[in-house]
């Protein structure tokens, strides 16, 4: 048996690597991040050129825009995502579940550590080295967000939200319970009016309507929803959309729009800058992005929100090596900046799938397909170039477009099978760890 | 606003109680438990005779015979459990998530605490009371069961059984690992050949060959599988069944069947009685049942395994009240024990059901309909009274029996849909908490 030291293993694969880029002649892709960017490159890549190595937290691609229809059940957690080693992965490509923690580019040696197992590390050699590890969560600073608010980036937060909605609604209907406290349960916050807040709104408003009304039809005029927002909500959509979403969320019995910012956040209340405060069960924050602690590590040029800075070829400004590239929501196009969407990742992980096989050279261009949000009860809004539509087709719209972008036949199997589950007998509402 | 005590609010709740009474003019029944026993009672009880509550700590029916098909991602988790709320269940009967901590049989008054919020307790008036808790798995006190294996139960305990079965893999795939490390990762230890873990082992055979083949090529002759059992696997089944369950598992290259016992279970290891040790990455026991704390707290007869002795009515013995029943795996009819099997459990649930209001006065009488196990790889045995049969048809039968049997059109939809995608598409192997 052969014991590897960390230092010894190194050797190891350095030596590995360059046998195998002789053996194969393929130069060596490391793609970090698994999300629309990370991914939409590993399907892109001709792995006839390179030989790619995959590093993410997690091993599947996440549907992004549809997440928000798992935290009431309307769809099922693995029904919007995707294993990496299924797709066009085959046996060019390798994964590792594990973090990047540094990168030597003089040597071109990234260091990487193991998810499942903390202190398992490792470095890997690479003659291309794309960053796509996407951003966190912003929290601004605002105390208690970190300990006590959901996210809505990820399966598990959705998850975690699931639950905690099943659980609480359950409490409320226990014995003995204190009539503040049963209330306080049912009330549910959410800051930020941006796609996701909105969207997590909308689906909640189904669940209400839909399914508290027929299994908790005791509590069904005891839910309540706020949505906390300083400045619009929409933002990024046309002017007339944002009224259509805003008139059909205030016209809500039960349902609270307040023009405020969070000054705190406690384990049991939100507490609004205008002197408010809103006790409640459930606080879901969506409020924008910063960078993971990978991004604020490296040693590049960032912008002001701490994104790396590209030039128009998406290649990391300052990198002298000619190999590093950054796309997505963790960097920066500079002087061409562009909004952090799953569209734009998309399109730059083709882009550079493109680039490093010699199949494109002209600069990066975007030319965004549109913009489409659900906003409850059948009704959506669609910002798309030269047509802007509201109401009931939009969310046919939705859904339809979401279908087709499915990234499987799997999931285009599965999320219609979940439609129709969820309107012929009801989202789930089990309650399981 | 007022605040309830425990006391004062046990006060109101026997004044509400006798209110209801009254006003609907039916009697209070209150079941425990949502398994075979307790969800059959509450699906067959006549509501307009009775008011029902039920006390469980999970809000849904659990179909136990496709459990083990869960750990792999045979089927999904959701596809298998229906909420308590769903089912037949309406305006008349009523649901809490708790545990039942003590019964007053003078007083015929239930003592419960809440499974969300330990120490939320409250006390509920009944005038007849079902116990039909269950059992735990019985670790017979064989050290380090508890803390490092895995139990089959219910659906959380498959969770982390399919979590922990991708992250093995996974990580063994890891640079860096110590060979031994990845040897013991890929070894998985299933002690106990009954139902259980047969079929557990089958559900891990046809995922060894059809998805880690396709996925983890490189580790496919690398997982290896061993059933620890003292006496003869499936020993409820007829002899020559037994001999084919027997003969399948054995033929299999990387499945070993040690006749022996566990003295000892560690983080990373299964010690037998035979001397060996079998360093693994997981160890699943399935290996018979004991009481719950709450029926081991109850001050009534038991026979020597710890059961509920009943008389032939299934009514608790010593109960002077004529008003507590008990069924199921956590109860025994006195000078006519029965296996603790879901169609027990379910028979007499429907039993009491008739009984309680007034349809059936006769002693409860089982007829078996017989027994299925998978054994992977589409051979199944089944021994049904006059048909003893095994292979591809009893496979075929094990499928469309159970299919059959499940509890609602929802499930009926969903099951065949898992089935298929995982023969189209294969087991999703995404790894989430």
């Amino acid at each position: 048996m052969i014991k590897f030291t960390r230092k010894c293993f190194h050797i190891k694969t350095s030596l590995f690597h360059r046998n195998l880029t002789t053996q194969t002649g393929r130069k060596k892709l490391v793609i970090l991040g698994t999300g629309w960017g990370g991914y939409s490159l590993l399907r892109n890549i001709d792995k006839k050129v390179f030989d790619v190595v995959v590093i993410s937290p997690r091993n599947y691609f996440l549907f992004t825009p549809l997440l928000a229809s798992t935290t009431v059940g309307t769809l099922e957690f693995r029904s919007i995502i995707e294993p990496v080693r299924n797709v066009r992965f085959r046996q060019t490509a390798d994964f590792h579940l594990s973090y990047a923690t540094k990168v030597d580019r003089d040597n071109k040696v990234l260091h990487c550590e193991s998810v499942l197992q903390p202190g398992l590390g490792y470095t890997l050699n690479y003659d291309k080295l794309v960053l796509a590890v996407g951003a966190r969560s912003n929290t601004f600073n605002v105390p208690g967000v970190e300990e006590h608010a959901f996210f809505l980036k990820d399966i598990p937060d959705a998850r975690k939200i699931r639950n905690r909605i099943i659980q609480n609604i359950e409490l409320s209907l226990h014995p003995g319970l204190d009539e503040n406290e049963r209330k306080r349960l049912l009330n549910f916050v959410i800051v930020g009016g941006g796609p996701t807040g909105v969207e997590f709104g909308a689906e909640l408003y189904d669940w209400i309507e839909q399914d508290v009304a027929r299994v908790y039809h005791q509590r069904k005029d005891q839910v309540h929803v706020t949505l906390v927002e300083s400045n619009q909500i929409l933002s990024s959509f046309d002017e007339r959309l944002r009224h259509f979403a805003e008139k059909k969320i205030k016209e809500r019995d039960r349902f609270k729009l307040v023009k405020s910012s969070v000054t705190r956040v406690t384990s049991d209340c939100v507490k609004l800058s205008n002197g408010e405060d809103l006790p409640c069960g459930l606080v879901v924050w969506s409020t924008g992005l910063s960078p993971t602690q990978f991004v604020k590590s490296l040693d590049v040029q960032k912008n002001k929100s701490g994104q790396i800075l590209t030039d128009k070829y998406l290649h990391v400004i300052g990198d002298t090596t000619d190999s590093v590239y950054a796309l997505g929501d963790c960097a920066d196009i500079k002087d061409n900046s562009l909004p952090c969407i799953a569209q734009v990742a998309e399109r730059q992980g083709e882009y550079v799938a493109n680039l490093l096989c010699g199949k494109a050279d002209k600069e990066f261009t975007f030319q965004s397909k549109g913009m489409l949000a659900y906003v409850g009860h059948y009704q959506g809004v669609s910002d798309i170039p030269n047509m802007k539509m509201q109401g009931i087709t939009s969310w046919f719209l939705w859904r339809s477009a979401y279908l087709t972008k499915l990234g499987s036949w799997r999931l285009r199997m599965q999320v219609p099978m979940d439609w129709t589950k969820a309107i012929l007998f009801g989202r789930d509402i089990s309650r399981f760890d």
